[in-house]
């Protein structure tokens, strides 16, 4: 049959899970594999500046590209641990981003010479036991001869787990030919069924559980909903079932938030207390894809116990006390909606309160916390692809209800900060891919220091996102934990709208603006230009050290409890 | 006796090894620490923009202050993997850099629960494993009563190896109170003694070889000479011995390189030809604190039989083909000084090729690799610290004579792009506290896109150092490599000269100038102010993309060879 090249096979397996883009760095250990990119119609080649903004690019454009995956080629040693970061990210949320290392020949990795990039005592495994701990499974390629297999093993994993994998391609073996033949049958990419009566148990306990409360259920979505890629079959199981629904923070977007039944966002007891009363008042808690982190769940401060809680995962599920490993949520909710549908008319009555968020006026000019993110709220539209950075961003944007087909993303549980630069290049591409609204980032000052350069690469991929930076004078997250006067959460004063036109020649594709008032912002924010986002365009908007958003200030409060010193 | 926290016994031990600044990145786990730091007379906190910065920073400063060590603080999970890469290029060059970690609380250490930064599947030891790889000792503090003890025996291990260390520091332990007995001993930083049986024999060997040869030695120097500290022991046994002497890559500035005895760089077959006749001309190599890695050795070109071979090592020796281990050079070369001092007239008769590099007269005007080496080996001084990223950079140092007592900063095994930017602050902060003279850094345009964010860091720790950024669109030394025309080698061309000015709201702090002839590199390179070095300066260098200085189109070709593709 047809014979292609290792590296040549890989990419065509890329292409089939939607990578269109592909990010990283060159090294002298992938070029020969670049060469083949290079060469590759369907994929485009992002040159990154660094292989850690890489890495969050591949996680910005897995998680956009519903049902794909992202990936990045990074060099031996240097290049690979640069990206560790963004890898143990993507691990820990759910993200499915294969990491290709581009490693020495196959004579090279037996004879162990001092390389460069090598630690000098010959340990050539070193990288691979650390990768081990941040990746669902690895390809250590050695030998054509069951490439193939290798890589479908582990590609398979990666859209299965949600999770990232690991492959080292040896100089050598990405130009070895073997058979294209196995690239006829696609991967698989459906979760395996769930034991039939397994299920079927699954299905009546819950069944009689929500008879028993006479349909007095609360559904609380979270991430993992998103990242599974349920939201079809969450829809279709609210609209059958009519339940009233939540979001954990991180769970935002996994329904559209302005379906009639959903109630807006529950965080435990740092909640709206009509949500909290709603959530936690329901006599049966269904729970779907959570992800029960500290920021996610108000600090751990849920008061569901377990005896009223049915919780539905990617690949288990639990009624009450009892665990059901292997019953995965993909599976069991059409079932479960055909099953309680009869409940649909009582539980339509259950009232929901209205998620909404109003522009609050204020006396002065100054761009408060308060102000800012409702009036963000007005400017999104359907299919805005939203990126909020860990900081008052992430928890600004969680009160504000986001249009119909809105991405969120954000990183609760990792919240590497500097994260969302990356992705929204990766968002970026994925979201013209998928044609898309417009991508747009909130990101605070000390945020976009960490990761700055990879602004330079939006524009050489001609991307066109809005970028807001919050210059709050340093870390406010941090001062709000602790040390508000502290000069560690002081940062270096940046001139914010030079950065763009620093990191290109062409001074028609970016454009910034500093934005010091809320009339300022109102009017930019209502300019057809603006809105249209045909450039690359940044906003600094200026704001006080000292000013939180509310949710973030309730966080801290209740953080600061449990993260004493002396 | 006296009560101090567990954190502050840390800082007066890091203080007692030379730490004046600390460098690092806040997070919420190691806030608390950072309140003692930023109490604490003694040092200062650099507030870096990211954690492999400051790793970079670390380092670099470890490599300035002789026989004291760098450190960082980072924040666990996210922190610390964004600084690995930076750690394992420590592990692999022989820097000793202290790497502590801020982490939740012992009680949150031991329940496990979902806390930001967790790879959410309760495995809270992921981060440790990893650092394993690339540290030579860790300290997982748990509880006060073995804390000092702990702290101790890492930094005699960072010291004693010259490699990275990993502390973590839980919250609450940090606060704890403990004895301050300890600090008033301070550690031991003196390699243990070699046993004087098997050290004498190992002289005794020796001295027999150079007596059978007649004193037609060559010595050959090396990276660990520098690391591990023995510079004196080296001049005087030089100055003693008369024996010619050459340095690998690596080992330039071990011995002042305007030593009547020195002879200039042995790189293999790379090697200028009268260098390379009398290194593997000689009859017996006295092979000093070598580091045979591919870009150090020509790409393993060196041929110098073992039966001719005399290593000394920072912790074994070998004669000929007999391994000793644990006889360490700091001990051993004093006493060898002694007895092959009697060599002194017939080897003081050995002639050696004279180092010098002139500067050659081309007729255009373009700024070549071939001209720009010698004409800033012109420029520098004695007691500069002189920098050379990776790339035509490293490279093109070589073959430049370096100046009295000049310090010079390269990653030649590790390699990783980026590296000096972070390095570059760390030197210059020590270089400021030592009272030596400028840091001068040599970058390429596509390294300095990598880390670009610390030059900010320079202006706000108030360090003037200058910076030649050669702008040769993209990634010169791999297009030499592979892919001379290719897309993936070039970059985003930046406006390198705003650069500064974006970073810094200070005008007065920075300047920056495009030079784009010899004739005006020439004239900024003799302007007494810019000599002066009083702001940061950072001159960009208009070069050509397909120019690299010899040393790197030999090595290339070389390395070209092994590592084939298809
Ligand atoms: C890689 C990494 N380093 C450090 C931290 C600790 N950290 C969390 S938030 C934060 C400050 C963010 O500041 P900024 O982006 O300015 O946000 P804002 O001021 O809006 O809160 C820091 C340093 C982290 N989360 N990730
Ligand atoms: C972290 C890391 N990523 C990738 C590489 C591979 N690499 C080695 S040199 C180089 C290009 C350097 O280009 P530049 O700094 O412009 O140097 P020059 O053009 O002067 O050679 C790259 C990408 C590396 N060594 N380290
Ligand atoms: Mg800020
Ligand atoms: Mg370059």
């Amino acid at each position: 049959s047809h014979q292609i090249r290792v590296g040549n096979y890989l990419l065509e397996r890329l292409a089939q899970l939607g990578v269109t883009t592909l990010f990283g760095v060159p090294g002298d250990f992938n070029l020969g594999f670049l060469d083949l990119v290079e060469d590759d119609p369907k994929i485009h080649w992002a040159g990154n500046c660094n292989e850690l903004n890489a890495a969050y690019a591949a996680d910005g454009f897995a998680r956009v590209k519903e049902s794909g995956v992202g990936a990045l080629v990074t060099t031996f040693g240097v290049g690979e641990l640069s990206a560790i970061n963004g890898i143990a990210g993507a691990f820990s949320e759910h993200v499915p981003v294969v990491h290709i290392v581009g490693v020495p020949n196959t004579l090279q990795l037996k004879t162990k010479p001092m390389l460069h990039h090598t630690l000098g005592d010959g340990r050539f495994d070193a990288y691979l036991k650390a990768a081990e701990q941040f990746t669902r499974s690895q390809a250590i390629l050695t030998r054509k001869e069951n490439a193939d297999v290798e890589i479908d093993r582990v590609l398979t994993d990666c859209i299965l787990s949600g999770k990232p994998v690991y492959i080292t391609l040896p100089t050598d073996v990405a130009y070895e030919k073997i058979s294209a033949a196995r690239l006829r049958t696609p991967l698989n990419r459906e979760p395996p069924e769930n034991d039939p009566e397994t299920e079927a148990s699954v299905i009546e306990s819950i069944y009689k559980l929500v008879k028993a409360v006479n349909g007095n259920v609360a559904v609380l979505i979270d991430a993992c909903t998103i990242r599974h890629h349920i939201k079809e079959e969450l829809k279709e199981f609210l609209d059958k079932t009519q339940f009233p629904v939540y979001a954990a923070p991180m769970g935002k977007t996994a329904i559209d938030e302005g379906h009639p039944r959903y109630g807006g966002v529950y965080v435990g007891s740092i909640s709206h207390p009509d949500i909290l009363e709603k959530v936690e008042g329901a006599k049966l808690t269904i729970s779907i894809g959570s992800m029960l982190s500290d920021f996610n769940t108000g600090n751990f401060t849920y008061h569901i116990p377990r005896s009223k809680t049915v919780e539905l995962h990617s690949d288990h599920s639990r009624v009450l006390h009892a665990l059901f490993p292997g019953i995965g949520f993909k599976r069991l909710l059409p079932k479960l909606t055909a099953k309680l549908a009869e409940f649909r008319s009582i539980s339509h009555k259950i009232s929901v309160p209205r998620f909404v968020f109003p522009v609050p006026s204020e006396s002065n000019d100054i761009i408060s916390q308060a102000w800012l993110w409702p009036r963000v709220g007005q400017f999104f539209r359907p299919r805005d692809v939203i990126i909020a950075e860990t900081g008052t961003s992430s928890f600004g944007i969680i009160d504000v209800p986001l249009p119909k087909e809105a991405t969120l993303i954000t990183q609760v549980l990792w919240g590497s900060i500097g994260y969302t630069v990356g992705a929204l290049l990766g968002a970026a591409c994925a979201a013209r891919d998928c044609h898309l609204g417009r991508t747009i980032l909130f990101i605070g000052d000390g945020s976009l220091q960490v990761t700055v350069q990879e602004l330079s690469t939006l524009i050489t991929n001609n991307v066109t996102p809005i970028i807001f930076v919050l210059n709050n004078s340093g870390y406010t997250i941090e001062r709000f934990i602790r040390g508000m006067h502290r000069k560690y959460n002081d940062i270096a004063s940046w001139e914010y709208t030079q950065l763009l036109n620093t990191f290109t020649k062409d001074k028609d594709a970016t454009i910034s603006y500093t934005v010091k008032t809320k009339a300022e912002l109102d009017a930019l924010l209502n300019d057809d230009t603006f809105n249209r986002a045909e450039k690359v365009q940044l906003v600094e908007l200026i704001m006080l050290a000292e000013d939180a958003p509310a949710a973030l200030s309730r966080q801290t409060e209740l953080g600061g409890k449990t993260n004493k010193y002396g």
